[in-house]
C-alpha cells in the first residue's frame, strides 16, 4: 500500500521528488473534488467545496512556490552529468514550474481566484438573460487581473504569450496566429463550398440505443470496471485520479444525433493518454501530458480519426442497431460529418469547428493587449461571426456568451481546441504512415494498433517533451495544418 | 462563493482560526476521498489513493502540529476576559489537540500508519482461511505500536486511556469498567430470560420493498436530494462533507430482515448531529461531535428509539406495504426486536449486542497493558463468548476475527458502541420527559420534535462539551445505564 521511495543518493533530488510526488497527489485530491462536485455532490455542497477547494489552491500554491524547492534545484545545479534523463527533465521542468509560480504576487492570485467565482457567477446570470451588458463588469475585472498578470513576464514578447504558456507553455500569439490565418482562410472557403442545408437530415437516436452504443463502445476500446468509471454530467469531461483509476463522463440528449457516443470517444483520448504515461513518470511533475493541446490531440483522434471514420460506421451502426436503432453505416457516417455553419461552438461541425476557436483567439489578443475594449466586444463577435461562418448571431447568449471561459479568467486557453483538432490529424497520418492503413482494423473494431502507437510516439514522453517538440517528435515536423484540411475537405460533399 | 473572515481585532486568535479553517477544510477532502473509495472509486485505485490519502495525512499532521499554532496560544493565554465564549472553548480545544498530537514523534507516527496497512491487509487474508495464527505478527506488531503511543502519554492512569481519548476525550478504563461490569451482569441476565429461539421466524424482505422502504423513510426523516446522498456500500457509513453535504450509505441483502432500513436510520442520526451543528461552530475545530460515543448515541437513537419504537411500527410496515411486501405492525415490531444470543457482534439484537462490546473491551485493555498475549487472545475470546453470551465460537472467522478495528490498531473504539447504546437510552427518556411523549407523533411519523429537541439539547454544543459533561448538560446526570436496561427488557418477551 505505501510507496517507499528509492533513494538516489543525492539528498536534494530526493527531496524534490518527494515534494513532487506531495504535489501530485494533492493536485489529485482537487480532481477528486471537482469530479465529485460535477457528478456526484448534492448541489447545497457547492459553498462548502469553494471554500475546501480554495483552501488546497492556496496550500498548493504555498507549496509549489516554496523557497525550499529553490535551493534543491540549486544544489542539483551543475550535477547534470550524474543524472538520469528523467531526473533531468524533471529538474528543467521543476524550475521552470518554480520560478513561474513565483512570479505572481499572493494578492494578485487571490484576487485572480475571486475575480474568476464572482465571474463565473455574473456570467450564469447574463446568459440567462443574453444582457452582454450585465457581464460587462466582471469580465473587465477578469481582462484588467489578467493584464496585471501578464505584466509578471515581462520577457514575453505580448502580454497574451503569458497566458499561452500556463496552456501550452513555448507557444506564442505569433506562431498560433502563423498557423490559425492561413488555416482560417481555407476552412472559410471550404465552408462556402458547402450546401445550405446538409443532404442528411440530423440523427434522432432513442436514449436507450444511445446508451446502449456508449457501453459497448466503450469496452471495445478498453474501458473495464475494474480502473474506469462513466457517469453522466452536463459537459462531458475527463478525470484522472491515478493510472488505474480513470474517469470519464458523456451526456444524453435525446434529440442530439450520436453526441453521446463520440463524447464519450474523445473523453476516453484525454483518458488513454493519462493512463499510457509510463509508470516510471508518475506522481511527478511531468507524469501527465504537456499541455491543453497535446491533450485534445488525443481526444479529437478518437472522436474525429476513430470515431467519423468510414471505417469504423459498420461497428457504431451495429452498436446502434444492437440498441434497437437501424441505421446503415453510410447515413450514419454522412450524418456525424454534414457541414453546417453554424452559431454555437460545442456543437459545430468539424470543418467550422476551428473557425469558432480562431474568431476567440482574435478577440482575446486583442483584449490582452488593449486594443479591444469590453464594450466593443459583441459586436466584434458578430462581426466576426459573419466573416468567418457567414452567420448572424440573434442574441448575445447565442453569441458572444455562450462560452463560460473568459467569466473565469481563463484566456490563451481557445487555442488548444484547434490546435488540438490539427495535431490529431497530423498524428493520424503519421499513424498509418507507420503501422499502416487502419481501415481494416477499425471496421473489425481492433483499436490495438492506434492504441499501441499512440503510447510509443505520444504518451510515452508524458511533460518531457513540450507540444511543439512532441509533436516534432512523433510526426517529423512542426504543427502543420495540411493533413486537418485533407480530412475535413470531403465532408463539403455530405 | 468565498468566505471573506471577520477580524477579531486579536490577530493571534485570527490566525489560528484561520488555520483551523484549512483543517477543516482539508479534514473534508479526506473525508471525501474516503467516502470515494467505499462507494465509487473503481478497485484497481486503491495504491495510488493510499498514496495520496497518506500524503494528506502527512500534510494534515505537519500543520496540527506546527509550532504556529503554540505560538498564537500563548499569545491568547490570559485573554480569556476579552475572548466570547465559543472562542474560549475552541482555544481551550485547540491547545489539548495541540498538545496531543505533539505528543507522537513523527516515527511513531508512521510506523503506526504502515503497521494499520499491514495489518489491515493481512486481516483479511487470515479472516477469509479463519486462520489467527496468519494474523498474530500483524496483531502483535500494532499491539506493541499501540503501547508505545500510549507511552507517550505518561500522565494516563492506564495506557488504555490515552487511547480512550482519541475517541472519547476524558473517559478512562476505570470509569468505562464502572459502567461496563454492572451493564454486563444485567444484560446476561436478561439474556438468559429470553427463549432458546425467538417466537417470531426472522424476516425475509424482498429486495425492491426494502429499497422502496429505505426511500421513504428517509425522506420522511427529512433527506433532500438538494443537500443528501444515498448510496450503497459493503458497510453502512455516513460521511459530512459539509452542513449540506450529508452523504450516508446502506447496504441490502435479500435475506437481512430489514437490516437496510434500520442501517439507514441509523446512518441518519450520525448525518442530522453534524448538520444540526451551529453555523458559527463550522470550520472551526469545535463544529463536529466530540466523540464517538456522543456520535453512536445519535445513531443509536434513531435506530433503536425511533426504528425499533412499537409506535413507529405501522409507519414502517406501510412503507414495506406500498413496497409490495405485506406484514403487520405487531410482527415487524417483534421481529426487529428479537433477542437471540449469537457470534457476530453486527448482526447481534440491541440486548446482546453490547455484551460483544465489554468482551472486546476487557481483552483490549488486557492487550495493552500487557496482562494478555496475543497467543492467548483466540482463547481469551471465547472463553468471554461463553460467559457472556452462552454460545460456542465454531472458529476464529466467526469468533476474534470478526471485526476489523485491532487490525488497524484503533483500540479504544470498541466501548463507544455500547457507551451510545447507554446514552441514547438516556436521551431519549429526558427527550420524552421535556418534549413529551412521542407515541402519537411516531404513529403519524412526525419526527420534528425529536430533530428539534437533539438540535437544542445535543447538536448545538458540536465539540465544546466532551462526552461526560454533554450527557450532564442534556440529561441532568452522568452516563447511566439503567435507561438502556429499561429499553431492552421487554424484548425477552419477544
Amino acid at each position: 500500500m505505501y510507496a517507499r521511495p528509492t533513494l538516489s543518493g543525492m539528498p536534494a533530488l530526493d527531496s524534490l521528488r518527494e515534494r513532487l510526488a506531495e504535489l501530485s497527489d494533492l493536485h489529485a485530491l482537487g480532481r477528486l473534488a471537482a469530479w465529485d462536485q460535477r457528478t456526484m455532490m448534492p448541489p447545497l455542497g457547492a459553498p462548502a467545496r469553494a471554500n475546501q477547494v480554495a483552501t488546497l489552491q492556496r496550500l498548493l500554491h504555498d507549496r509549489e512556490t516554496d523557497d525550499e524547492i529553490g535551493t534543491w534545484l540549486d544544489e542539483l545545479d551543475g550535477d547534470g552529468d550524474a543524472l538520469g534523463e528523467i531526473d533531468r527533465d524533471l529538474i528543467r521542468v521543476a524550475r521552470r514550474d518554480w520560478e513561474r509560480a513565483r512570479r505572481i504576487p499572493k494578492q494578485l492570485a487571490g484576487d485572480l481566484a475571486l475575480a474568476a467565482a464572482e465571474g463565473q457567477a455574473a456570467w450564469l446570470t447574463a446568459r440567462a438573460a443574453s444582457d452582454f451588458a450585465a457581464f460587462a463588469p466582471a469580465l473587465r475585472r477578469n481582462v484588467e487581473l489578467a493584464r496585471e498578470y501578464a505584466a509578471c513576464f515581462p520577457d514575453a514578447a505580448h502580454p497574451y504569450d503569458a497566458h499561452l504558456a500556463d496552456y501550452d507553455f513555448g507557444l506564442t500569439a505569433e506562431r498560433v496566429r502563423e498557423i490559425f490565418d492561413p488555416l482560417a482562410e481555407r476552412l472559410t472557403a471550404l465552408a462556402a463550398e458547402a450546401p445550405d442545408k446538409p443532404a442528411t437530415p440530423p440523427l434522432s437516436v432513442p436514449l436507450e440505443a444511445q446508451q446502449a452504443a456508449v457501453d459497448t463502445v466503450l469496452k471495445r476500446l478498453g474501458v473495464t470496471e475494474d480502473s474506469w468509471r462513466v457517469d453522466v454530467s452536463p459537459h462531458p469531461f475527463t478525470s484522472w485520479l491515478s493510472a488505474q483509476d480513470t474517469r470519464v463522463t458523456t451526456r444524453f440528449n435525446p434529440e442530439a444525433q450520436f453526441e453521446s457516443v463520440l463524447a464519450a470517444m474523445h473523453e476516453y483520448g484525454h483518458a488513454l493518454y493519462e493512463r499510457q504515461i509510463p509508470p516510471e513518470l508518475q506522481r511527478t511533475n511531468v507524469g501527465r501530458g504537456p499541455s491543453m493541446s497535446a491533450h485534445e490531440s488525443q481526444s479529437k483522434l478518437w472522436e474525429n480519426h476513430v470515431g467519423r471514420n468510414a471505417a469504423f460506421a459498420p461497428v457504431l451502426a451495429a452498436e446502434l442497431r444492437a440498441g434497437g436503432f437501424d441505421i446503415d453505416p453510410e447515413a450514419l457516417h454522412a450524418a456525424i460529418t454534414a457541414v453546417e455553419p453554424s452559431l454555437i461552438r460545442v456543437s459545430a461541425d468539424p470543418l467550422t469547428y476551428p473557425l469558432h476557436i480562431v474568431l476567440r483567439f482574435d478577440l482575446e489578443v486583442a483584449l490582452m493587449e488593449g486594443s479591444l475594449d469590453v464594450a466593443d466586444l459583441p459586436a466584434a463577435w458578430n462581426d466576426g461571426m459573419r466573416r468567418l461562418l457567414g452567420v448572424e448571431v440573434p442574441d448575445d447568449a447565442h453569441g458572444v456568451l455562450q462560452d463560460m471561459h473568459w467569466s473565469g479568467g481563463a484566456f490563451g486557453y481557445f487555442p488548444s481546441y484547434a490546435l488540438g483538432c490539427l495535431i490529431a490529424a497530423q498524428l493520424w497520418e503519421a499513424l498509418e504512415a507507420g503501422a499502416g492503413a487502419q481501415d481494416d482494423a477499425l471496421r473489425s473494431g481492433d483499436v490495438s494498433a492506434i492504441r499501441t502507437w499512440l503510447a510509443e510516439h505520444v504518451h510515452r514522453y508524458g511533460r518531457r517533451l513540450d507540444t511543439q517538440p512532441l509533436v516534432e517528435a512523433a510526426t517529423g515536423r512542426g504543427i502543420d495544418p495540411e493533413p486537418y484540411l485533407r480530412f475535413v475537405a470531403p465532408f463539403t460533399r455530405a
